[in-house]
């Protein structure tokens, strides 16, 4: 069933940020992931760029080595691969032309003694108000072209909102062209996100059925059941909608949304992903609504609200919920809602899609469950905890003469096909191997800031909703105004 | 989940052939389940009636209570149940008044002193020569009529050709109207079979593809992989075509075709039935196979031919497979091919329905399976051995860019709601509460004889096939001129 793995070209993998969380928890077991599946069996190279705090190249090889075990890694060749692969170039971090000077020097100085081509990916897994620090660094030393290809990838947030997105895009682009630039959004990593336009279009059953006149609506919900925790220092003020609604839930709305594209490729897809965002309808605001957790139970547990968290200032008025109903102005979607929403405390942790379809045109039979109300067939896509999806049908309850129960048809990635990659590995894999299908284009990232800034003017309240349970009730009322409800 | 028992009128329940085995494997069994099940609540009788050959009450309910253990019964009422409910009426069997007189004398004294408001089963679980005169002395004795309901159950087969089954019909409706006659078929009576138009009627996501624009064949299949046994008696000069063919699938057939009935109850969906049949265009001898197993492996057990069994004549030519590729001419199927099938000594005990769906009209992935070729989307329905279905869809293969794995979206009815009743337990109920949906009409009969009687003159060689494989190869291709295969 497998085939032989993809190869990675010879390169340089230049790792902004090495010392910080992102690269021990994702980046540095994703890239150790690829050697073990052997994509990168070329020569390759992961040169750690950090804030001077003393560490060496020795002491970077210890960190990365504990990031690995940590990860569940227990390779005997891990110390092998550490010291023949893992390379550091401390920096002064100000953008000051002697950190680029020397980060180019050793750069040219592994790719001559390696014999590499001159491929090139710049990681920024720095705080957002450092990447036009590194991004101008590495443009005005020439970093940003190479005997071979030079790749950009950028971590979110981009930008917090339609201006400062603008501003960024314009660096980034005045020294890198888009087809350099991979935006991360690592929920398009989800096997199950990339399944959605795999299922779709592989599937004549499926896809032709994907339009207004079998749907009756569409819901997108990214529930987390934990608090602002430790980091409400980066959240507050910055809130929901930016956290997660402009990005993750809209690249997922747009996947499920688009048309089918003139070839599966990043061009074409992207293409279409742009397309809806334009399509949107301007968001009323009496469709959107704000909440802010208060107190609660979960899990058996009391816990706080918002305003009692720590480092969070009196008063506060950001959201830690947003839900809204968006419209679709096109010849797919007309008329059928899009309802999304995301929060913190909620009572559990859950990613799911979940479409709608319409009930039958007559209804024969009485459904067991509701009293004779018939509860519609829905597909239910699961991107966490359980990658997967159960299209919910009607059959025949045997017990009777003709009533209905509604009985769910399941796949499960694990079940099927065992652990799956994280999100990271694909993502990476993608971008060592210039494939753009899955990265955010400068385009949709503007869209999509055009779409939701104008709901962050401070005019809709935030309402409290209790912990433990989904989210303030007029979030219930937006979908029952369609005689709708939320699936959970 | 489950509802109050429908309860059945008081009635007598007249078994002829009560003693034979249809009676103790499957009706005896079936009338207790009933009861067991809360539905017999009201008074009610089964009385025996067999060609005299000794036996008496005494013996019959002994005979009743075995078949009730055989069946796996325990209850402790079962003693009480056959000595309240059962009764005896031997007759000579040869149509003579003397057993009519007596039979009616006895139903009315029976009815008299339990005091019923004289409603009426009879149940022909006869062969099918002695229809007609029971039929007939029923008639004439004034025993299709009484205060109550009066319904006559007619076991298959009903007629052995056109004539036959229009002069068996006319003798029928000498004495009956149709809305009293119960034609069983047994397939009729299975959940699955049932749960067809459940699940097309119920689930607007099934029916909007139930078509010719989105389904490129149907096939069904119902394959035997026992020989003819003890049968060849009854079974050489018969054959698939009469024994399976004509009636099983063709009723399958009909309910896999036909339209959204007005309403759904057993005049609507019975006269939909019947329009298919009346769209099927006259078959072409060309597309249709006979064959006859010839000896072979099965089951790692070598078996003898058709020819070697005991019983059949020599240089027999009687057809134990039959295959046929029918075209219904209308609007909803014009172009989608049905394929059939049936045969003894296949590879495997197996009835399924299998709707293979067109592919997408762009092709964007491979399939890991198949080289690069796209297996198509099938919808596969099992009515034997595990009731249920499966919708085999592809997803994207986690390993890959984007290739494809085919995956089934299954239900099981016994894994979803435990053991299902025996198909003569609905059949039974049915009658009982004078639901004709899932027996076959007059006019059925004959459009089916009227399709199929023409392949029956004699021009149709049976090409031996192998035991223990799927039949003739002139079976495979009649499919594969359409490019299709037999899923198995």
């Amino acid at each position: 069933m497998t085939k032989a793995p993809e190869t990675v070209d010879p390169h340089v993998f230049v790792l902004f940020g090495a010392t910080g969380d992102l690269c021990r928890r994702k980046l540095l077991p994703a890239v150790f992931r690829l050697t073990q599946k052997g994509h990168l069996r070329n020569r390759h190279v992961v040169l750690g760029v950090a804030r001077d705090d003393g560490m060496d190249e020795r002491s970077f090889r210890s960190f990365a080595r504990q990031a690995l075990e940590d990860a569940g890694f227990s390779d005997s060749e891990l110390d092998t691969w550490c010291d023949a692969c893992l390379f550091y170039q401390p920096i002064q971090g100000d953008g000051g032309d002697d950190d680029y000077t020397s980060l180019k020097a050793r750069i040219e100085e592994i790719e001559a003694k390696r014999e590499m081509p001159g491929n090139r990916a710049y990681y920024l897994a720095v705080p957002p108000k450092v990447f036009p620090i590194v991004i101008d660094g590495l443009g005005r030393h020439g970093l940003n072209e190479s005997p071979g290809w030079t790749r950009l990838i950028i971590e979110k947030p981009f930008g917090h909102d339609l201006e400062s997105a603008k501003k960024l895009n314009a660096t980034v682009h005045e020294w890198f062209s888009e087809e350099q630039i991979y935006r991360i959004d690592h929920y398009l990593g989800k096997e199950t996100v990339q399944n959605l336009l795999v299922f779709r279009f592989a599937n004549q059953v499926i896809e032709s059925q994907w339009n207004r006149s079998a749907i009756e609506n569409v819901q997108i919900t990214v529930a987390e059941d934990i608090g602002v925790g430790t980091r409400a220092g980066y959240y507050d003020g910055v809130g929901a909608l930016r956290d997660m609604l402009q990005n993750h839930l809209t690249q997922v709305l747009t996947l499920v949304a688009m048309e089918v594209p003139a070839a599966y490729d990043a061009r074409s897809i992207r293409n279409e992903k742009i397309k809806v965002l334009r399509s949107i309808r301007k968001i009323d605001k009496s469709e959107v609504v704000f909440g802010q957790y208060a107190a609660g139970e979960i899990g058996g547990k009391q816990v706080a609200g918002y305003l009692d968290e720590d480092n969070v200032p009196d008063g506060s008025r950001t959201e830690t919920f947003v839900a809204a109903r968006l419209h679709i102005d096109n010849w797919r979607w007309q008329d059928v809602p899009f309802y999304v929403r995301t929060g913190k405390r909620l009572a559990e942790r859950l990613t799911e899609i979940i479409i709608t379809f319409r009930k039958p045109p007559v209804q024969f039979f009485k459904s067991m469950e509701l009293d004779g109300d018939v509860r519609r067939d829905q597909l239910v896509i699961t991107l966490q905890p359980d990658e997967g999806f159960a299209l919910h049908v009607d059959v025949k309850h045997p017990a009777t003469d003709q009533d209905l129960a509604k009985v769910p048809l399941s796949f499960r990635y694990e079940e099927a096909f065992g652990k799956l990659a994280d999100a990271y590995v694909t993502l990476l894999l993608d971008v060592l191997t210039g494939d753009q299908t899955l990265f955010v284009h400068a385009e949709e990232v503007e869209e999509s800031w055009t779409l939701f800034e104008p709901l962050l003017d401070g005019t809709i309240e935030a309402v409290p909703y209790a912990s433990g349970g989904w989210g303030p009730t007029e979030s219930e009322k937006l979908i029952e105004d369609d005689a709708g409800r939320w699936r959970v």
